[in-house]
């Protein structure tokens, strides 16, 4: 089973679907068509997956084994409305839609969430990804399994609609909001024009400690300490910028409040 | 100056002088005396560096090229307050503490303050760590932007006392409050019996993205795209937990407000 190659039908030109795209067709699947409004996104992918690809709906190939919904969420209803299928299987790859939006489309759907953030410049490494499952039945989790099998060597997890929803919700925290507060250091240094790329070092060894401890127990900084004069000291510093100033107390007294807890 | 070996006294025994000593004597420099109030920390790291210690300060070595005070901010001006020197260098390696603290120890004084995070557990490859100085004079400058240069191959870069600090809390966005957000991320999973290591290659692209981009440039999640459907989705997975709600409705609020800036 492990080795058996699919013939799919990506529905979607954007970032995921270009990735996992990309990562499908470096494990022999066969990408029959792309599937797209936007005329130049389709094309760009047809091209770079080598395969053909529609801009009409109604002129979707129906000869797959598999068709991969990677489109905006709000728009995986629209893509589904006028589709049916016989029994081949259809996913979508979204952390935030149920899995019933497909459930009117074929009797074997599912969902295939690569739980990574992707951007459409950057290829992805897929082999470490981790893929979140949920099937309408065992079959269909077989087939699905092969395929994210064959594109990572990362986890293979059973998720159900509402637990995936909470682990797209925490990676909002994980990555979305980190990568927000560097955009916050770099804002605090670069007025005085230093290099960001001196907190290369540190954010690394961030998150290195966590490989193996819990991010609670490794927790460093004025706040964990109870260091008010530090603390006092960096909101003078932020009197200038309010938000600022807001987040870095709230963030505080968060951490001052797990810190109470973990004891 | 750059192969120049110095005897070094070592004020302090927990996080950043366990580090910083074990790479000074990677370096060859001479550790010649841990000086720490705590018994058990001071002869604990007497012994890694196979130096003497004394746990009373009026029983410093005054034989030393140079004094380098790792100890918490609050004890650095009781650590100067009984010692004159004569011509040898003080320096201290916090973040947060003005040069003028050393004023009075030595005509020879300065900064020392590796930009990184220090547990005592971990070993520290001092090697790319940024190393930011502050002195009273050339004179001392070259001394120890000799000793930086000995134990990192990572920039070493000059910041009088208001920057450092601005670059100390910066480093508090960067790493402990990022630290915090993989707490929630791992708090918001665990209920479902998750593993957090799921969220490795997530975070490990986070960071990747922007070694090369700034993180506004990268940024990614509902909060950017004005995906309101989801953000209300998440918030509604939080309403048993309204601190973690403030922090995301905050963070997505400003997250919204920067990229509308950045257009």
């Amino acid at each position: 089973m492990e080795n058996k190659k699919y013939k799919i039908v990506l529905i979607g030109a954007g970032n995921v679907a270009t990735q996992l795209g990309l990562a499908l067709i470096k494990a022999k699947h066969k990408i029959l068509q792309v599937v797209s409004l936007h005329p130049s996104s389709a094309e760009e992918l047809a091209t770079k997956l080598k395969c053909k690809f529609t801009t009409y709906p109604e002129k979707i190939n129906l000869s797959a084994d598999i068709y991969i919904i990677a489109v905006n969420d709000k728009a995986i209803e629209k893509v589904v409305r006028n589709l049916k299928l016989e029994n081949q299987i259809i996913v979508h790859t979204s952390g935030t839609t149920n899995i019933k939006a497909l459930q009117n489309t074929s009797d074997n759907f599912g969902v295939f969430y690569p739980l990574q953030t992707f951007s459409k410049e950057r290829e992805i490494d897929f082999s470490t990804i981790p893929i979140l499952l949920e099937t309408s039945n065992q079959k269909t989790y077989e087939v699905l399994k092969s395929i994210a099998k064959s594109i990572t060597n990362g986890e293979v997890i059973v998720a159900d609609s509402k637990e995936r929803m909470k682990i797209h919700l925490a990676a909002v925290f994980a990555n979305n909001f980190t990568n927000h507060l560097y955009g916050i250091a770099r804002n605090i240094i670069s007025k005085d024009n230093f290099d960001f790329d001196m907190f290369g070092p540190l954010i690394e060894e961030t998150i290195r400690k966590i490989e193996n401890d819990s991010p609670e127990d490794m927790q460093t900084g004025p706040a964990v300490r109870g260091d008010k004069k530090t603390m006092n000291a960096h909101l003078k510093l932020l009197s200038k910028n309010k938000d600022y100033q807001t987040i870095y107390k709230l963030l505080s007294k968060s951490i001052i409040k797990s810190s109470k807890k973990n004891k």
